[in-house]
């Protein structure tokens, strides 16, 4: 089975370059299918599952936590763990079905022994910035220093979402197979030469 | 002009990686032919040039840097200031001349201002020890702890080399462009997928 898992700095890119590897590779990518499918299943909302799907449970009740336990903050925490763990059974089973290309959500760790490819992808802060930038939703107008917060604290939440899983620390290279730095890169013109390399990693002619 | 700078743990198959690769690209590698030109130039012996290229000064006179200081300490601080002083030249010239691959003593930060794509390899400790058994000269019969402890050094010593051009921490991930992990690689392998991402790097088609 051929596993790649993405790993990214937020504003780097790497959803893209997920997506579009996985169509140079002919195989299909999972990203916010993985929230669709968590939503479906346990009757949450999507925008729900989004903004607690990679945080870890402490971090999604930064406020409430920490303080005393009413009963709806323990059901807000039980509901968490519920998110966390199908999740993990839909990455996997995702991961069974056939090659693939899965995007975040500490797919590297939890499918290791599935010996996944796993690539972190990440770019200098003013990159980042630019990509958040260009891509923004109209309307959503943050300023540079609130961008840059934003990104350090997306970044700190995928990190410790990843210390759920594993010791290794969230995008210390040595977790990973590959890294791609993006800054200043069009993340189409990466694609062939990553797909090249996927397929000599797996051993394909 | 398209200079390729590989940075290696050592034992990480980044001195074979980076012949390989310049063989795939038709360009020239310039590695130990660094140490003889130094060695040529200067009327130096090419041992001392190999082992002082990639310390810091300070590193390659261990024991009697911070006592006192006579005449032949001193010579030798001098000399080694002048092989330094002869590296950083005999890089710039040789990346001068044209499209190339340089491995190691630093070269990343060295050139920083020709844009190099910037390399770094490393492994995991476990692989790393197997590659310097594979590879050691007959009669070396280093124990696997004295391996690993000879690796960790030399190690140190290339970070504290680098420590004298950049602030960029050797190894960190967002002082290259692209980061490979060849634990249980063959290095061939991998080849030439890095190929063809140096040329999408660079814009060639």
């Amino acid at each position: 089975m051929k596993i790649i898992t993405i790993s990214r700095e937020f504003g780097s890119g790497g959803r893209e370059l997920g997506k579009r590897l996985a169509n140079e590779l002919g195989v299909p990518c999972y990203d916010h299918e993985i929230i669709e499918m968590i939503a479906k299943e346990n009757g949450f909302d999507e925008r729900y599952v989004a903004n607690v799907s990679e945080k870890s449970i402490e971090a999604a009740y930064p406020l409430t936590i920490g303080h005393r336990f009413s009963m709806p903050t323990l059901q807000l925490v039980d509901q968490s763990i519920r998110v966390a763990a199908a999740q993990r059974q839909i990455i996997e089973n995702f991961a069974k079905k056939g090659d693939c290309v899965i995007v975040g959500r500490s797919a590297d760790v939890i499918l290791a022994e599935m010996n996944p490819l796993n690539i972190f992808v990440y770019a200098d802060l003013p990159s980042k910035v630019q990509r958040c930038i260009e891509r923004a939703p109209e309307g959503e107008d943050l300023s540079r220093n609130e961008m840059e917060r934003m990104i350090r604290q997306i970044d700190k939440q995928r990190s410790q979402h990843h210390q759920m899983y594993s010791d290794t620390k969230w995008g210390n290279k040595e977790g990973y197979h590959l890294c791609v730095n993006t800054s200043g890169k069009e993340i189409k013109e990466l694609i062939p030469a990553l797909a090249h390399f996927a397929r000599a990693w797996f051993g394909d002619k």
